[in-house]
């Protein structure tokens, strides 16, 4: 591995060397996504704005917040932790993301989207509060601006905290492409010649301020300022603001970092980059390498992948579906949908909150929207589901991917809490299809019901399992083995294949049920096992999860049964494979024995 | 009860007649407010806005989309629900929020905010899609416009559908003073002289487009147009800007929404208004007569009059400590402590998001944050509490004012989510004080965590109970009253007096004990009492509530225990008031000992 000068070091280099160093980095962050996946077109795209900031700012003092979080591996290398950022996301090193508790550089944790002006202004009140000295840095993409909680913070008041920089990422592509009106109206700042060119140009034009042409329109120069600059919300909302400057230009990211850092205000740095800049399979297509499974080929998912191919059958049925996704489109597996129905897509950008309610919208004018999102992103609705779709009991369909543990992208992206989150909230069906041909099954039923329904199911690789009982309004389960010793409850195909794994090697007579409806539960199966020995399985969190469900159902029923439940503990699960995370939290063959075995015994 | 005329009557009105029953409207709105409690001040203010919009538009075709919903009585009265106004937010009678479920004229159900916009979007996507023919009109206020969900519908996208009309109403004070930024941009244009006055002046000195000076100003005409709008943020956003206009002539109002029906895009209509039009006490303190009880009294709640002279009192002893509210400051009992302390104190305006992850700033920047929001509002953050708070474990304290049921406002605003969103949240503690006075200790002892803790309590008049445990890291459980029979664990008063009352008139010999660490659980307690038939009793949501969290323990613990649980069923709870829903739901003493006898059998 290349030894990366430390922060520190950072500030002895001159701009030659420091755009050597970013060639090193560069190299570096596709070894390391190649090695370990990861986020790859965010962190090329932001090497040369990561080395100034380390060049004019001392980030064990000073506050660097990245938004979202994805694009901090140039900071990570260059802060104690090149070594272990080679084995990054695996178990026990570091996470691919900022991490308070990884290193005292990191000022504030991410993962999800427009975090960092709320939690900066946070932490220069409470630096003004407490008399302490430092610059706080928020560094956010043209995506995460406009999400609801960056929204409000930005808008939050006409003055802004002094010794606050917001570096403002724009690579114009933000997830998928982002075409939402804020970005639009600050990117035509950038393709039109710089500010400081046609200043000059209508100086030429005008004359000088003594001039008659120059007085008369000295009176305009406010007007002309904001034609310049096309946009003068940051000047309203207590920011200076400057830019657009190219954010792969060293020395033109260091004159403006000189002035930023000497002002006693609040900046916004409004930066140019290139998406993948420097790996050109990126550069072309960062969205498709956004993020990246091992060996760099964009991730693959079962789940993910039959979406579109149901939704376009279905559509080809019923013209009223309509998808509707949060910058998610490749992700989630809507490319091809959209492609065939691109009058029933609609990408919103980074904005949950509005996905469902405007979704709930949808429905109520008529027509079927299906929500698609991952598990964890959608936390950020969960008002909406309740306050605007459930209440009102309107016919939403939610695909929640990447529901359960996601693996290596670790705490912040655990899909582990919607079983908690959804099963209370009234009105909601929750369907946890076992494989892709049952998604389709669940789907269909879905569409039939006409109230809010949400399907979830986890990213990996998903065999069809062989058998398929139709899902109806019975909401019944599934046998996937039957037996009558013992029972086991399962959520997804990850516990089952665990339930089926163990009883192949106990040889313990233990019935294995799908359980694909969630919400509401099979009453009268679990009625004809009330005297059987029950564990149930499931990779969310166990407070209020499914198995919570159970118990409940049996004490409502004044049914005394003997029922244990594994999943997830009252902790944030780390970063590491799916399997390991499995073993960490005990949903394992050999932790479900040892409860069969203790009912049993 | 007057006779008001029917939406359709209204249409065949003279303005003069109009304006005559706009008078008898607020009239019987204030005689509402008086019988049944109720939104009064925001009511009052958009009288002559509903009767307009009820002249031109016809709702049970065109959709009205009411943002919070606290200002749709004028509505109601003029859709065939005038008699049952009189008995609004009463058990049976209207809601005091627009509820599809109600009438064919409620288009969208509200009760929180910054929906509008989302929903009327999804609407007239939906109208278009189907070939379908009506205008969707939102209504939004200056509190609401901030919010993010608001703003990421307002900035979704620089095109915005036909036939859709979105009226601000501008009262300029949100629900207390809204200060925020997008606020004060738009306010900028009330303060000047109104935009025609201008336009025609500067005619008057440039002269027509034929004079030389004229020539020269028509190209910076677009700088102009720019200059007297203050801000063209909307024409930028795909909306035509009319505005301001005053909200309370009937003849502006007409001749501005004659044209925006003709017109075929958008239409933001900017209109200002009184909060509190027409009736002195509310025009002179709009936002102590926000929300009302019977009588007009402004509500009192015991909790909420104790949370400023606990703040006061500990600020006085550590500076450090910082009350961030979302627009409640008058409601969660703010206000004293704002005087005595401004400086540790922020109102971010309807915007719960940004509350709680600059909170969370705050605590990472060293501050001790207490967020005080209603429990029904902080929905809106619970990814921002996991994400932000829990995730990297920060000090904030939560305070949930109304908390559980909430009566008359029903349910869009019950806050019986809170145990169960709250509690599978790793890091989190959750305390429900008895009384005051507990309120109190659990302060105290929130303080003196380093971790996140929330802390619930209901509205309505608490009693100080005799005894008060102190709170300890133990998370002691307190007994109430001793006995040996049975166990009813109890979360809050509502509960404990529940139980009070049936060990009274029963004589069964139970223990009552005081849950007041709702999370984590007394576990040493649960061990000790695991022989005893046990009821649960919270008015919180069963599903993954505080009794779900004992039968989890037991379960864990591999412990038979015999348990039933008391609470919120699988439903909505409905206005009605708080007795009212309690019998609703069961959370009553014949229900509790119909459990215990059932068990002790």
């Amino acid at each position: 591995m290349y030894q990366f000068p430390s922060s520190k070091d950072v500030k002895n280099l001159t701009i030659k060397e420091l755009a050597e160093l970013a060639n090193k980095i560069r190299q570096n962050i596709v070894e390391i996504t190649t090695k370990n996946g990861g986020h790859l077109s965010s962190n090329l795209g932001v090497v040369e704005i990561t080395l100034a900031l380390h060049y004019f700012f001392d980030f064990e003092k000073d506050k660097l917040i990245f938004d979202v979080g994805h694009q901090c591996y140039t900071h990570k290398l260059l802060t104690g932790r090149a070594q272990e950022c080679q084995t990054m996301r695996q178990k026990g090193s570091v996470s691919g993301f900022p991490d308070i508790s990884e290193s005292p550089f990191d000022a504030f944790g991410a993962g999800h989207s427009g975090t960092s002006i709320a939690a900066g202004i946070g932490l220069c009140m409470a630096r003004d509060k407490l008399g302490d000295d430092y610059t706080v840095v928020s560094l956010i993409g043209d995506g995460s601006l406009s999400n609801g909680l960056a929204l409000e913070a930005l808008f939050s008041n006409d003055e802004k905290p002094r010794n606050f920089i917001v570096i403002y990422n724009d690579n114009g592509q933000s997830i998928s492409k982002n075409k939402t009106g804020i970005y639009k109206q600050l990117s035509k700042l950038t393709i039109r010649p710089s500010y400081t060119k046609s200043k000059n140009a209508i100086k030429k034009i005008v004359g000088g301020k003594d001039s008659a042409f120059g007085k008369m329109f000295a009176k305009c120069k406010y007007q002309l300022k904001k034609r310049l600059h096309k946009n003068i919300i940051f000047d309203n909302y207590g920011f200076k603001y400057v830019g657009p400057i190219d954010g792969h230009n060293l020395k033109e990211l260091f004159s403006v970092l000189k002035n930023a850092k000497k002002y006693n205000g609040a900046t916004f740095i409004h930066v140019t980059t290139i998406k993948g800049k420097g790996y050109e399979p990126a550069e072309q297509n960062s969205a498709m390498y956004h993020g990246v499974s091992k060996n760099l080929q964009s991730a693959k998912h079962t789940f993910s992948e039959n979406l579109s191919s149901i939704l376009i059958r279905e559509t080809e049925k019923n013209d009223k579906i309509f998808a509707v996704t949060a910058a998610m489109k490749y992700a989630v597996g809507l490319y091809d949908f959209q492609k065939a129905f691109p009058e029933n897509f609609i990408d919103v950008g980074i904005e949950e909150e509005y996905a469902v309610t405007l979704a709930a919208g949808l429905a109520r004018g008529g027509l079927k929207p299906v929500v698609c999102i991952y598990s964890t992103f959608l936390q950020r609705a969960y008002d909406e589901i309740i306050h605007d779709v459930c209440i009102q009991n309107l016919p939403v369909i939610f695909c929640l991917d990447r529901a359960g543990l996601v693996g290596s992208d670790g705490k912040t992206h655990q899909g582990v809490f919607d079983i908690a989150y959804l099963r209370h909230v009234p009105n909601m069906t929750i369907l946890a299809p076992k494989d892709a041909k049952e998604f389709d099954l669940a789907f269909e039923y879905a569409l039939s019901l006409n109230s809010p329904v949400a399907i979830r199911y986890p990213n990996g690789i998903v065999e069809n399992y062989q058998n398929h009982l139709p899902i109806t309004n019975e909401n019944k389960w599934e046998i996937v083995d039957n037996g009558d010793k013992c029972a086991v409850l399962c959520v997804g195909n990850r516990a089952i294949d665990i339930a089926l794994d163990a009883k192949k090697s106990s040889g313990i007579d233990m019935i294995i049920i799908n359980c694909r409806s969630v919400k509401p539960i099979d009453g009268a199966f679990l009625d004809s096992i009330k005297h059987l020995p029950i564990v149930t399985v499931e990779d969310g969190i166990v407070a209020g999860g499914f198995g919570s469900s159970i118990l409940e159902y049996y004490a409502s029923s004044n049914i005394k049964a003997n029922v244990q439940t594994i999943g997830v503990g009252d902790f944030f699960v780390p970063h590491a494979t799916v399997q390991e995370q499995m073993k960490m939290i005990g949903i394992t063959k050999e932790n479900l024995l040892k409860k069969l075995e203790t009912a049993l015994s």
